[in-house]
């Protein structure tokens, strides 16, 4: 079992990368004081190198601050900033419709809208928790009306606006389920009332997933294998382990020991698949036949994946108590901090060659904005200050 | 300059690479025999490894083996071949409101429609150069309808399907010129007629793109570039070069000095721009203002940039004459034939990383199927037999 002090010390390495160098990167170069909202694509030294505001991160970045406000310090900053995006997408991220853009202009003009439900998700989760930081009920209201939208169209998916055609193959995505099982964890708050059969659904969407110890990206109706399609073949590892821990914290709000021991499973052999035994680092992508992904990228080692990877090997440990996984959680948390923080400029660089060498030198891009990085190093804090504080306990 | 002998050597090699390597491959793993068409996801060895039929692919190789029946030889088995996919496409490939679809099931069944004109653009390429193999006037006819349709989307925009928005940045992609010009010179043949006006459109179009050294993929109205997105650097080198070869043959065609002038600077300054001075290759994407692309793949080494680059060099240098150009050939030709091409198989790999090692290990993929490949080795083989036969033309 790790000492007390090796604990005390990486708690103190992760309170450092949060507090004095990823949140003052994003608190100093992406707020938009002319328009509101935030820049979010930044170069390493932060400076802005495309003024597009993409919602998916405006939103998460609302939801973290608004997350840091509620859980970690009535930081009046925090709420502040919090406000800046959330004031900038109730004016401008939704459509007529009610769906969600998922890009504006740095004025707020709408300049894409996607056929997916994820900028619902995503400004409905932000709503929700700034609505607690600011003790204002009735975006929580309006993050409900937004949950029915998205509810629909988890239910017909042809509603999402993708046309479907006679050869189109019926898949369901990991993604979907996952993301929405999330999102009913922030509006339903501790009270999960009429949520609870919903969640449920979404359990049982992504534990179809799960077959013969892998967990496919993309699968048919009724949770049938597609292995004649590459897309039915798809892997994506740090997608498997995220949606681990989300379980593993259902299987403890649900009082669910099966599930948590399904879950340990999931986030283990997910991690073991993904793990590159020659260079390190967890692949994007993979091909469950062995055949080579169709996504050039299949082979790069991406910042979100380890920061999953982290959090879920944590909390796994907190709860089994195995050296085994403890090992592997500073096993990716060491890969991650030499190859993805730094602490020249502060934030992490967010893609790597398969080698681990930095290909992408920006800070925030198009889909990496302040989520990934500050959650995980948040909850990786919090549970590194509860294993100090009781280094006996685990499993019940 | 180079001696005829080593003009004879290389010849025999892209003779051989061309009708004992690449076609084969093709010929053996490709046809599907039960529903028609072609498979074009085939892993290194010819093995199918998803049976979806990329219509963009479909046509081309249509287009493919047309073209080598009526340039090189009236092989029977390559008019069957051609006719194979034909009948696929045209049984198959058309929506009911005349638009192409981009993706079919093995059986002929529309998986999916994109929002951009290029399914439309191969098929009408594939049905011009078939018309002429199997002697089917009507064939060529539907192609200058199909036309009709795409210029009408050329001309506007929306009606290609995808919404622009208030915010949406009106953008002219290097592309849909490029591919609506190769397409009148398909479909025109020897007598440019009615479309003469067409073509002067789209060069003028291309030429846009082409500002102070640099061939910017997408550009504004008018011609404005827009530094500030990061969409509005993006240069693609491999596409420049392609287009810079499209040009050369109009500016020989339309006898415009001035055309084949700025042609070459195009292909020259895109190759400097693009060629990997520390591992070599070409890059697939840069960024004009120095920062990095957001397109992840942005330093893998594509086949098909390489294969553009041959031709436009060989092409250059029959015109110029000048050393600097045949060595940038033997440059770009070392590079491909040995990182790309695959003796054991056949074919090429699609896919390296930056260092040059083989990322993908397919032969077929979504997007690369028998077209780039066979088309340059052709091009290439038949400029190397000119220049044998006449080594001291060049410019007039």
């Amino acid at each position: 079992m790790p000492e007390p002090r090796e604990i005390q010390q990486l708690k103190a390495q992760f309170e450092h990368e949060l507090f004095e160098s990823v949140l003052p990167f994003w608190e100093r170069h992406s707020p938009d004081r002319e328009h509101g909202g935030y820049f979010n694509h930044l170069d390493y030294d932060g400076v802005v190198y495309d003024p597009t505001k993409n919602v998916w991160l405006q939103a998460r970045q609302v939801w973290l601050f608004s997350k840091l406000y509620n859980a970690v310090e009535q930081n009046p900053n925090w709420l502040e900033l919090a406000k800046l995006g959330m004031d900038f997408l109730r004016k401008y991220a939704a459509a007529p419709t009610g769906r969600v853009y998922f890009s504006l202009t740095a004025d707020g003009q709408p300049i894409y809208q996607q056929r997916k439900i994820f900028s619902e998700c995503f400004y409905a989760m932000a709503l929700a928790e700034y609505a607690r930081a600011a003790a204002n009920p009735k975006l929580l209201q309006e993050a409900c009306r937004l949950f029915d939208l998205i509810w629909d169209m988890v239910l017909h998916p042809s509603k999402v606006g993708r046309p479907i055609l006679e050869g189109t193959p019926r898949l369901q995505s990991l993604a979907a389920p996952m993301i929405v099982l999330n999102l009913i964890a922030e509006i339903a708050g501790d009270d999960l009332g009429q949520y609870r059969e919903q969640a449920a659904f979404c359990i049982a969407q992504i534990e179809q997933h799960f077959v013969e110890g892998k967990v496919y990206e993309l699968i048919g109706p009724k949770g049938r294998l597609v292995p004649e399609l590459a897309q039915g073949r798809l892997l994506n590892p740090g997608h498997a382990i995220e949606a681990g821990w989300f379980l593993l914290e259902w299987a403890a709000r649900l009082n669910d020991p099966a599930l948590q021991t399904r879950s340990f499973e999931i986030i283990r052999q997910s991690y073991t698949a993904g793990w590159d035994q020659e260079q390190g680092g967890l692949f994007y992508f993979l091909d469950a036949g062995g055949f080579s992904p169709t996504q050039l990228e299949w082979d790069m080692k991406l910042w979100w994946p380890h920061c999953e990877a982290m959090v879920a090997f944590l909390m796994l440990y907190s709860l089994a108590r195995e050296r085994s996984d403890w090992d592997t959680f500073i096993e990716v948390k060491e890969y991650a901090f030499s190859h993805f923080s730094d602490s020249e400029h502060g934030e992490w660089f967010g893609y790597l060659n398969r080698r681990g060498e930095v290909t992408q030198r920006f800070k925030g891009g198009p889909y990496k904005g302040c989520f990934h990085v500050p959650r995980a190093l948040w909850l990786c804090w919090r549970l590194l200050a509860d294993l100090s504080n009781s280094p006996e306990t685990g499993l019940p």
